[in-house]
């Protein structure tokens, strides 16, 4: 039997990625001016991956490598007027109203009746939290992990840290690589909700063959599925 | 009988404030060229405060306040080669080995034989975690909390969610404000271990005639302590 239905939360329950793309073409466009606009995005992408393992994920890491960006790709003649253009960016982030994706609020408080529901996600702890308060989903849950990185290892510590067993835990997220595989290769099952935007960092193949695997177009479809699933197991 | 014997981290386990003032010091050095350095460190104390909220404690939030005061206090003619070398300040902070407190490893290791341990620290997650990796602890404790904020509430919740009785549980550390005194109003027993450097946003009084409240000079005085409040009770 099923017991656990944990969900993803940016780009499952609510966009985020749409605001990082948003914020990148102010960047681009706020740089222009002042370096080769081409390869601007690149160039910031190769700021991130150099420093998502000290900054970790969330937006105080990537406004600080959007300003280190800034500076490199102008060789430091970057105007302060523009280094405080970037910091109000990275702020509206933080100060941005949550928008909850079609399905998400529905298929959470369905599946709160019978199992039980844990919120897992990465990023910044402080925003993370003020965002799943202003979800209004805040009091569905059962327990809230916000972790620094999604491996199998910490899907493992959360599922036994909470006495659930893997195979009785369903994991829902939009990315195969934080989400949906390493929720399969710690026992549990992984449903893979795809959304239109991703991040280059996130990028993984689907294990369309598991037999734990499932994809579904769109949140309302999850309660049906789950039923499925416990019918079939 | 105590059960269960909590740790903060930051200065109580490991130097942390000693950073950042080096790195403040620093600051403030960089800037005296560009802007008026009376009241500098001032200016970065209330952008700290300003923006706690949304950015929470630890490193990160700290270089995006340096920035903004930077910025702020040179009307933005603050040169790009002075703010890069804030970005590397904070990231030398970030890679900053640990340096752990006098008798933190003796206590740790001592209590962790006959009581539950935990680790309950407010800041960056990534950046938390690391510290404990490097500190060679981890194995110590039976479980860590990276909080965004430490309330009593905060506390409430981490007894509750463990089956931790929380007249059973101490709470040890250098912050009244954060450790001792939110930990004593859910229930618990306060220790306090002043350190000779304290952050100003940290700032409270002890609850001197409180029952469960208890000070201590180092670490390397706690066992004692325990084993004197489990004879007591």
């Amino acid at each position: 039997m099923l017991t656990t239905i944990c969900f993803d939360a940016d780009d499952t329950l609510w966009h985020n990625e749409r605001f990082f793309r948003l914020t990148e073409a102010r960047f681009v466009e706020l740089l222009c001016d002042h370096a080769d606009p081409d390869h601007l995005a690149e160039r910031l992408l190769d700021a991130e991956r150099r420093n998502i393992e000290h900054y970790g994920y969330g937006v105080k890491g990537f406004t600080l490598s959007m300003i280190e960006t800034a500076l490199q790709v102008t060789e430091n003649r970057v105007p302060g007027a523009v280094i405080a253009e970037i910091l109000s960016a990275g702020q509206e982030m933080l100060a941005h109203p949550i928008e909850l994706l079609p399905g998400a609020e529905q298929a959470v408080t369905a599946l709160s009746e019978d199992f039980q529901i844990l919120l897992i996600t990465k990023g910044d702890l402080i925003h993370q939290e003020r965002k799943l308060a202003q979800s209004g989903l805040g009091e569905r849950f059962d327990g809230v992990e916000i972790v620094s990185e999604k491996h199998a290892a910490v899907y493992r510590d959360i599922f036994s840290g909470r006495s659930i067993a893997p195979e009785a835990a369903v994991m829902v997220g939009n990315s195969l690589k934080s989400d949906v595989n390493p929720a399969i290769e710690a026992g549990g099952w992984g449903v893979h909700v795809p959304f239109e935007l991703a991040w280059a960092l996130e990028h993984a193949e689907a294990p369309r063959a598991h037999p734990r695997f499932r994809e579904i177009g769109e949140l309302s479809a999850l309660p049906a599925l789950v039923e499925e699933i416990c019918r079939n197991i």
